[in-house]
């Protein structure tokens, strides 16, 4: 009999970004003559950096001739875009990585999703709330996350509320997971996490022999001094951390798909016998096992990026972005509204008015200003009442939207 | 505690090419005057045709510029190459497949690797011996295999032995697995299944209500007028088959990375209370949350081959190698050794002479003759005493290799 994965019927119809589609739609429809600005979803919108596109031309011209032809690559990536992550973004920060820690990706989606494979079933997994629905909704499938709740929890899933009471840091768990799901800089609040404050989680974790699941895809968008931009730049980070890194954001590589992974060989775990596994090597088994590894395309385009003229590229574009941000951020509290983000991370997170709801101040956006953004329930029960606002449109757009709402 | 999948503990250490890289490795660093001939992995070495070359250039062009830029794309892939596959792959067969029954990836081995993911733990799955290892070892992953025996076998699989006894063509089952891999044309062993054989597949698999995982990464070699190209020429097929689709070999994208999956509407599973579960939904689901959709520029490559000239170019590339395969053929048995495929699919399957095992034929040509091909036990128990040449190599190392061979 064809038995499926019973998980999966137990994960809500509806998808945040689907909703949110219908909901335009639907506006769209009946108002056809309106001008939406699209604030809501975290795609890019400025076209890929020069040094990018001439890596990648130049890739493809390589494949035109048969001694210059690349077939089947590492699954692990190239090391000529692992040697470029190790000494850019780690060594340049006094971290020592090596090629064989580094697992190139076609994006961050990929792995956040797809590490639980290596992870008991019983796993017990923190997230902070709000959350990247991602990290629920996998493990909602491989069956670790019990039963969704009236409040909008599951069962056996750890929630580490964020809001306004405590400043956005969430505190240690009460009870200890197995595992803890750390996205920061945040999406979607955009705040971020001070070296003291990653400390204490690094040594909460050694502490507890915890797994820290540490999606910095946003760290290209810290301006201030003291967030760190990797958790290896916490003393005993490779014990007990694994980090996803994207260049989706950092560098507009949303359609081209590249990102890495990266998995310390100190990392241990233990099986049912208490057998210590390294999980470096399941990874790779993984990896090697399921991934045939990134075209070789994007790597190339990945690996320019590192050059002079791509880092200045790249600081340029992000620049752009997080002057959006501080133009969001600015308008919306000027306008009294609360509201934190926009300063290491390319979202505004905002406490809706007068107590409505996200859905309600979503549908008022929409309806008197035609502009969309995202629903902070969509991401998790702590989100209700919040929104967040991308700064990924052009400077045109986010001028007029901010315009628009002046007189809320 | 960092509890691991301890399933990953039981697949053995060294995978079949690691250790094929090895023996070379040794023997290369022992002989560094070899001219060694390279006939193992299925890795192609004629270069990307014009037309998708001129493709890529033109879809990286498009990311240059922010009216034409492209980011997130659907999960599950652009229409335009939606649209291609299913008129051509299927529509031009007569056969009817919907856009939204195709879901991009970035190479089957991911959708191999991953359809898993949508199925009970307890499934009971069946493969062919000998067999591409990536099915079994993603279900040894899963939990699903039981145990290694010294067999070779795991205890919770069911084998269906292809040898030279059977002509290579399987036997049913005799209990029922719940799902069952098919790859036709075969990899390793070059063989296909006619449209009779495979008709008696599919009926049983509607009869006892079994899944079918059909691979058919291979079609685009097939020569003769009897095989089906995909199972959905076989009526009923979609109730029951999920079929994987690569361009890896069709048209030399191993290192690009692009190939698709299609799950039917029709076909349909059962929740542990007996509930009908739609696949096509599950997939769906497991896509659009653990993956962000192949490169546009992959999509872009692959769409050209569809053109006039990307179809043009594509048949005198699988007829060079093609003619590569015949000539092996041909080769081995002048002689006098026992041998199948070639004529199908770009892999001849040779009975090792003397009752010697795989591993002593390797070592006998390379170490004599310095051809690497891959040893078939690598494949299953049931390899044991056969060996795959690939195709893939130049015409030149191909004819050189059987010309050293030819007083063997």
């Amino acid at each position: 009999m064809i038995k499926v994965n019973d998980n999966f019927c137990k994960l809500p119809g509806s998808y945040l970004f689907s909703e949110v589609a219908r909901r335009v739609g639907a506006y769209s429809e009946a108002h056809p003559e309106a001008k939406i600005i699209r604030m809501g979803i975290g795609d890019v919108t400025l076209p890929l950096c020069p040094s990018a596109i001439a890596a990648m031309h130049a890739a493809i011209d390589e494949l035109t001739r048969r001694d210059t032809f690349h077939g089947y690559g590492p699954e692990t990536g190239y090391d000529f875009l692992r040697e470029a992550i190790a000494k850019n973004d780690y060594g340049l920060r006094g971290v020592s990585i090596e090629l064989d820690e580094i697992f190139i990706n076609d994006g961050a989606k990929s792995d956040t999703g797809n590490i639980g494979d290596i992870l008991s079933h019983d796993c017990r997994i923190a997230v902070t709330d709000p959350v990247y629905p991602v990290y629920v909704d996998t493990n909602v499938m491989a069956g670790r996350a019990g039963n969704l709740e009236k409040s909008g929890c599951w069962s056996n899933i750890i929630y580490l509320p964020c809001s306004i009471e405590n400043g956005f840091v969430p505190s240690l768990p009460q009870e200890h997971p197995d595992a803890i799901y750390l996205c920061y800089p945040n999406n979607p609040t955009g705040t971020s996490l001070s070296r003291k404050e990653l400390t204490k989680w690094v040594e909460y974790a050694i502490t507890n022999n915890v797994l820290l699941l540490f999606d910095s895809a946003y760290e290209a968008y810290i301006t201030d001094g003291d967030t760190p931009h990797s958790i290896y730049e916490i003393p005993g980070a490779k014990k007990v951390a694994i980090e996803f890194r994207s260049y989706s954001k950092t560098a507009g590589f949303t359609g081209v798909r590249c990102g890495y992974t990266v998995v310390p060989k100190e990392l241990e775990g233990r099986d049912r016998d208490g057998n210590v596994i390294g999980l470096n090597g399941l990874w790779r088994r993984r990896q090697t096992t399921k991934f045939n590894g990134a075209s070789y395309i994007s790597q190339r385009g990945a690996a320019a990026l590192y050059s002079d003229s791509g880092k200045k590229e790249v600081a340029e574009n992000i620049k752009y972005y997080m002057d959006n941000a501080k133009m969001i951020l600015n308008s919306v509290m000027g306008l009294g509204l609360q509201a934190v983000g926009g300063v290491n991370a390319p979202y505004v997170w905002v406490k809706t008015p007068d107590g409505m709801s996200s859905w309600e101040f979503f549908d008022l956006l929409l309806e008197k200003f035609q502009i969309v953004g995202t629903p902070g329930v969509g991401f998790g029960p702590s989100g209700e009442g919040y929104f967040r606002f991308s700064a990924f449109s052009t400077r045109e757009a986010t001028m007029q939207a901010m315009n628009r709402i002046k007189n809320i």
